[in-house]
């Protein structure tokens, strides 16, 4: 059970950040009506406006590397947390943001899993 | 309800970091036995074990300097997301450590809240 928990979180993980670097747009198939946001203190619920910012964002590109992964299950029944800092690297610029970042994942009856919370804080210092 | 839940997660948050600045082992009394921390990457179960974690870390006195605090509603009934980013100042120590810690907060029968999920690291850098 608790390996399932790593196993999930940690796939997700690579696949969502890949993603990110390629494809913003395509981070709406991860998300639900239902799905909030915080992005810089910024709410936004639904996949569709959570994409839409994700590709508003004022960069091109960017490559996210990842330090450390945190999962446990959370009380929701199949749910799991997900808690991500890393560092991201902007196109053009020279020194990496550190970010934290962190997701609330339920499972989908198609056997999969969709983000119901998504929390994201750039580390400044 | 949106305002109930940042109410209820500032206060919480308040709350938390003056018992950890003032008397850890008292931290207990924010968790229950199903309740689960990681502390940089340690997996701990149950508030005696993680208040007595707390109570073990290699310095006496610290004080948490709050930068950030997103809060959002989880999926579980009446749960609560919290996500904290802030400076950690360790007795005798000159430089202040940043760190990044999620909660997730769930309601008890009596009307109060307790801690399931708690996540800690520090960011390095």
């Amino acid at each position: 059970m608790e390996e399932q928990v790593e196993l999930v979180g940690r796939a997700f993980v690579d696949h969502y950040y890949l993603l990110f670097d390629t494809n913003r747009l395509s981070l709406a198939s991860l998300y639900q009506p239902t799905s909030l946001l915080t992005f810089e203190g910024q709410k936004i619920q639904g996949g569709d406006d959570i994409a839409l910012k994700f590709n508003q964002l004022p960069f091109d590109h960017c490559k996210h590397f990842i330090t450390t992964i945190d999962c446990q299950p959370s009380s929701f029944t199949g749910g799991i947390l997900v808690f991500v800092s890393g560092n991201l690297q902007l196109a053009g610029e020279e020194h990496q943001l550190k970010f934290s970042q962190m997701f609330h994942l339920i499972p989908t009856l198609e056997g999969s899993f969709f983000v119901q919370n998504d929390i994201f804080r750039l580390n400044y210092g």
